[in-house]
């Protein structure tokens, strides 16, 4: 993390409370949202917030996701809604001497926006390679190509990367100066997200064999 | 899950794409919750959409979330903006044997409604033990106890669960018939929230113990 920045914070974007945990640079920015698989999608029908979760990928200074073109979500926001588009990760529970400061450690992106659809066929196709290849680099290769239908009925929306900022909190509690003197146990639980034990589809092929791609990874 | 509706599905809450993933039982939506840590929380300023990650709890059929007194999200929230609360866990990726069939197995609560600020004393300290006890039970009497000006300065919101609907998929890939006879390797990759070894502070008196309450769990 550095103090560059590289997205001017704006009213939306700024850190309020606790603003050192604020980040404007593009380097903290694109390692917090390429370090999730989740984004939560926030927009806004009749005056009503809604936050749909959905899988989603960077390339560059633009996020995207994707969906069915019948799906409300990518309409209303293809329609022109506001997005705000948040990756959040938990790191840690961090426990204090009380339950005051007791909080969490956590890496989150808020991006705002507004998203389109991506029209051109062979953008799409490739954007959807790159979502594929982020995760599981090489399967796209493996797989019964893309068809013409398939291409049609999946929408992608892409996002620039413009008014956004990272907020951070690491390391161990703090707690007020006289309650270090109390025999209280204070420290950080770290969380992680893992991925275990491949489970083979019953219908495999005799004989098909696990691609690499699938080893066990921490994210 | 079962096929019980105790939230009646509305305009906003019932899953229109897939509808066989959607539930409307109490078990169901309660247990998502539970099993989550960090809610995204949507709101809207000025038209435009919001999303803070938060952590949560829920007692009975009402969640709670807090923050600071100062925080812009829940003086926007408790000055009467409508709220969704959505909590997401991501069980797996669904790996298939053509790219649009790749998936990933979920569990999600979205929840619509008005929040309201927790304004009796007796109540919040309460509601905040509720926070405490759900993650670390017995963790809230070691703990050096709340004084009268943290409680002021922490704000609790409560928000019935009326309005919600949970949307879930499990279960290995669904393929195009003609693909079973691929030789791609398909199936499921799990994914986890694991908790790792405990990290002492600093700062602890020489001879505290680890309490149990640490214990890693898979959640």
């Amino acid at each position: 993390m550095t103090d560059t920045v590289d997205f001017p914070p704006t009213k939306k974007t700024k850190v309020k409370r606790l603003p050192y945990r604020g980040h404007y640079d593009r380097a903290t920015v694109h390692a917090i949202l390429d370090a999730g698989v989740i984004a939560h999608v926030g927009y806004v029908i009749d005056g009503h917030p809604y936050v749909t979760p959905t899988s989603f990928w960077r390339h560059e200074d633009r996020v995207y996701w994707h969906g069915s073109s019948a799906s409300r979500m990518l309409e209303t926001i293809e329609g022109g809604s506001p997005v705000c588009l948040t990756v959040s990760h938990l790191d840690g529970f961090v426990m204090a001497r009380s339950g005051f400061h007791h909080s969490v450690n956590y890496r989150a992106v808020m991006a705002f926006g507004m998203a389109h659809k991506v029209t051109d066929e062979a953008e799409k196709l490739q954007s959807l390679k790159d979502f594929s290849d982020r995760l599981f680099p090489g399967r796209w290769e493996m797989l019964r190509p893309v068809n013409k239908q398939e291409l049609k009925a999946t929408m992608v929306l892409k996002m620039d990367l413009k008014e956004c900022s990272a907020k951070v909190r690491t390391g161990p509690p703090v707690d007020d100066d006289e309650d270090y003197a109390l025999p209280i146990w204070a420290g950080v639980l770290p969380v992680k997200m893992v991925t275990g034990e491949p489970v083979d589809d019953p219908r495999n092929l005799p004989g098909v064999k696990r691609p690499d791609h699938l080893n066990p990874k921490i994210w």
